[in-house]
């Protein structure tokens, strides 16, 4: 059972962030551990204004987890602040210089988070900038929905035939390190078909069909995406296998979600377990003093 | 699947904390809710400096889950301030005078969390006073362990016999809103046997036998009893029923744990499900750059 680190915000209702990504690398038969770098308040009915956490804690926490519980991959969400973004590229670039050598390349997925679901904007632009030019370089690959595809290759995207172009813009301007290519999964979550498109490193473009799920349960299907792409990632699936697979996870924790609370509720992300085998005894007594 | 909330801290090992709380609450078929009171920076080797989370962010979370999730259940953890503990006994109190004509009596399990493991005070003498007094008439059960037992009966525990005078003070000394009385389970984890001793509201004494288990995995079980005693008084247990399960769900989570980390690793919390079922292609093709 391997370790697996997110670095993302909190999401007090569960549905996204650190919260949600545990029980999806729970679900891929994972150890997560987690850097929470914002508070949000929030539930299904939408987020209010997040609280970044201070850049210190959020590199002693880095620093601490990685001398004791060293994760062999790493997805990173909202980042909260320009000074989250830089203390977490520093411990990449750290872990870039001995990964090579000592435990085999550590796996990057970034989930580059500018805006909520609800439309409240998270990173500011020089946050954009800073991500664009410090974090991608370091990462292996990154998921952007339609929008966000549309910010970092500052090409308008009006439907399908304009992903790969914009695809390709964002990595040929990504300068990867140490001379790899960036790999790109666009999630068309909001197209119709909701279809997926993968640039890989190497340059091979695969589309990824999609099915429409209906449903009210949709809070943090971008989360999740992205740490079930990175659990399939670090078992050896190979990158389109675990786009795939990360779809239909997703799919499957939509379908099966019991709606919950007066929004968007969460997903149901530990669907791939039965149910608990927790016996509990019947009695009607109740502790309520 | 009902909905419990827990009102902890967070440990980036996922050992103890919200994380470990979520996953206990998973366990038991429930689906969980968090609000985070401060952020510890830890690991299995020990625990560093916590960082309290603001009361503000705090009150507006609880205030938040309250308006779309509301818990039928709450598990109450590490509370960080003095001004944190205030802001949850005033959402308590607003929950009490509601609670009883509309949903049911929420049950509420208050760990009091007074120092880490490790031998870190968690919190001041300031701070042990108000909870004492204003938040432990709130709650239906606190879950001590022999040493913060004994600093909040102000009573020396020697060993076992010690336990029920020490229960019997701290009952009486707390005059439970409105007129009920405190139940009390004191965890002897570290008697020997382990044995543990349940002063119920209603005056009735229950010895629970222990088993000691020999491992490293010991992080976090006093988070794992109290969260898993909530979740099976919320499911229907009765009191002595629940202490018993969580008791036995705690020391199988103990013996099926991995050994993780350098010094004392986090618990096996989701041993009640299988395997996940989740299929991935044995591709040897890695996603590294």
């Amino acid at each position: 059972m391997q370790t697996v680190l997110t670095i993302a915000g909190f999401d007090p209702s569960s549905g996204a962030g650190i919260s949600a990504d545990l029980m999806v690398f729970a679900a891929h038969g994972l150890f997560g551990t987690a850097c929470i770098t914002g508070l949000t308040v929030q539930s299904t009915v939408g987020v209010r204004p997040a609280h970044p956490v201070e850049a210190s804690v959020v590199g002693a926490t880095l620093d601490c987890l990685q001398e004791d519980l060293p994760p062999v991959g790493i997805k990173i969400g909202m980042l909260s602040s320009s000074n989250n973004i830089r203390v977490i590229s520093s411990y990449i670039e750290k872990l870039r210089l001995t990964d090579r050598d000592i435990s085999g390349h550590v796996i990057i997925v970034l989930d580059p988070v500018l805006r909520s679901s609800s439309g409240r904007e998270l990173v500011d632009y020089a946050g954009v900038e800073l991500l664009r030019e410090r974090l991608f370089p370091l990462v292996d690959w990154v998921t952007p929905n339609i929008e966000e595809l549309a910010i970092l290759s500052d090409l308008k995207i009006a439907g399908r035939d304009d992903l790969p172009a914009a695809c390709w813009t964002l990595q040929n301007r990504t300068a990867q390190l140490p001379g790899g290519r960036l790999g790109i999964v666009a999630t068309g979550g909001h197209l119709d078909p909701p279809d997926d498109f993968l640039l890989t490193p190497s340059g091979e473009e695969i589309w990824l069909p999609g099915e429409r799920v209906e449903t009210r349960s949709t809070h943090g299907t971008g989360c999740a995406f992205s740490s079930a792409f990175l659990s399939r990632l670090v078992l050896g699936d190979s990158p389109a296998d675990a786009a795939r697979g990360a779809k239909l996870y997703v799919a499957e924790a939509m379908r099966t979600a019991v709606g919950r609370g007066l929004g968007n509720g969460p997903l149901n992300h530990l669907w791939p377990f039965d149910q608990p085998n927790i016996e509990v005894s019947d009695a009607a007594e109740r502790s309520a003093g």
